[in-house]
C-alpha cells in the first residue's frame, strides 16, 4: 500500500514529524521520506504549508496535509485497518483530550526544564513533573495508551520515551525520575523497544549532538524555527 | 433524542463553550444547560473537568467530556446524522488544519488588538488581520465554510460573526473592515441569521456589558480564568 503516492516531508530530529512516520509504519503503508533543511527553508515545504511552513507535512496523491495531529486522523481515516483511535466515541475523546493537554504544556515545559536557562527551568520543571504526574495515572496498569497495541495517543506521547531522555542528557536535568513515574518508565521502554518504531528512531548519539548544539544557541531559536 | 443524559455545563459569554450547544443545535440533540460561575468555580466542574477546570464540559450519559474540539469530534461521531465533519477525509483533515490555524492564534490577537494596553495593541491587530486575510481566501465563493450548510469549521469559528464585532465596539478598534473581507463579512451575517444559531447568543447588551467590564479589569485575567 502506498508507496510512491504517499511521502512525508521531516526533519530528522523533529519529535513532531516522526508521528506521521510512525503512525505510516504501525499502518504497513510505504511511503518516501523527503528531508527538510528547516534552517534554510526549500520551496517544496513552502508549496506545500504556506501557512506554518513547518514539518512535518503529509503529502498523499499530490495533496499536502500539514500539522501532525491533523495527519494522524488523516491516515487512521485513510487507512482504517489496525486503528489508531479507539473504536468508541467516548475513548476517542480520552485519548484526543490526553494529547491535547500534553502537546498544550509538556514539550516546552521539558525543553524548558531541562535546556534553557537556569532562571527558567525550576517552573518548567515544576510544570513538567505535574503534567508527568496526571499521565503516571493514565498509563498505569497498561501496557501502551492504546491497551495491548500502540494507539494514537501513544504516537502522540511518544517523544517522551526518546526525546526526553536525550534533553535530561543534554541539560544534566532529570525530569522522569524512575521511582517517581514507574508506569510511565516502563511505557517508554515498551514505545521504544517496538520494532517498527525503533527502526524509525534517529541515532542517539546524532540527536545528542543536535540538541547540544541547540542548547547553545538561543531557545527562542528554537521556539521560532523547531516547534511545530 | 438526547434530552437528560446531554448536558452542557457553560459559561454564557465563552465562544468555546457556546460551540457545544451550536453542534447540539444543528444535530437537533436536546440538553440541559447548566451555567457555571468561572469566577467561583463549582464542585461539579472540579469533579467533571479536574485537570483545565474549564468550561465548556459536555455530559452524556454521566460521562464528562471536556474541551471545545474533543466535544465537537465527540458529537459528530455519536450523532452522526447531519455530519459537522465533511465526509473525505482530506476535507476533514482541511478543516481541522483550519480550525487549528485559528484556534492558535485569533482569538487571543483579537482581544488585544481591541481590548488591552495600547501599547500591545499594534502587533495584535496586525497579527489578527494576517490570519483573516488567509481566512478571508478559505470562505470566498461560499455560503458556510462547510459548503451549503454550516459544519465544523464553522461551528469552531462561529464566536468571529458575534463576539469580535462585540469587542471593536468595547475597544473603539476595528478588525474586520467589510471592505477588506467582504467574504468573511457576508458570511458572518449568514452565521448569525441562522435561527439555529441565533437562538443560542447571549443578548448583545449584556455581551457588551460583560466585556467592557472585563477590559476594565486586567488583561492576564482573562488569560488566566477565560480563555479554555
Amino acid at each position: 500500500m502506498g508507496g510512491k503516492d504517499v511521502k512525508v516531508v521531516s526533519f530528522w530530529p523533529s519529535p513532531f514529524a516522526i508521528r506521521a512516520e510512525w503512525a505510516l509504519k504501525l499502518k504497513g503503508v510505504e511511503y518516501e521520506y523527503i528531508e527538510e533543511d528547516v534552517f534554510n527553508k526549500s520551496t517544496l515545504l513552502l508549496e506545500l504549508n504556506p501557512v506554518h511552513k513547518k514539518v512535518p507535512v503529509l503529502v498523499h496523491n499530490n495533496k499536502p496535509i500539514a500539522e501532525s495531529f491533523v495527519i494522524l486522523e488523516y491516515i487512521d481515516e485513510v487507512w482504517n485497518h489496525y486503528p489508531l483511535l479507539p473504536q468508541h466515541p467516548y475513548h476517542r475523546a480520552h485519548a484526543r483530550f490526553w494529547a491535547n493537554f500534553a502537546e498544550q504544556k509538556l514539550m516546552e515545559s521539558a525543553w524548558v526544564a531541562t535546556c534553557t536557562r537556569e532562571d527558567v527551568q525550576e517552573n518548567a520543571m515544576k510544570a513538567a513533573r505535574e503534567i508527568m504526574e496526571k499521565i503516571e495515572e493514565e498509563i498505569k496498569g497498561k501496557k501502551y495508551f492504546g491497551g495491548e497495541n500502540i494507539g494514537y495517543l501513544d504516537i502522540v506521547l511518544g517523544w517522551i520515551s526518546y526525546w526526553i531522555p536525550v534533553w535530561e542528557e543534554v541539560g544534566l536535568r532529570q525530569i522522569i525520575d524512575p521511582l517517581k513515574y514507574p508506569a510511565i518508565s516502563a511505557w517508554m521502554i515498551n514505545f521504544v523497544s517496538n520494532p517498527l518504531i525503533k527502526d524509525t528512531l534517529p541515532p542517539r548519539d546524532k540527536l545528542l549532538a543536535y540538541f547540544h548544539s541547540l542548547k547553545q544557541a538561543s531557545s527562542s531559536f528554537y521556539q521560532a524555527n523547531f516547534k511545530i
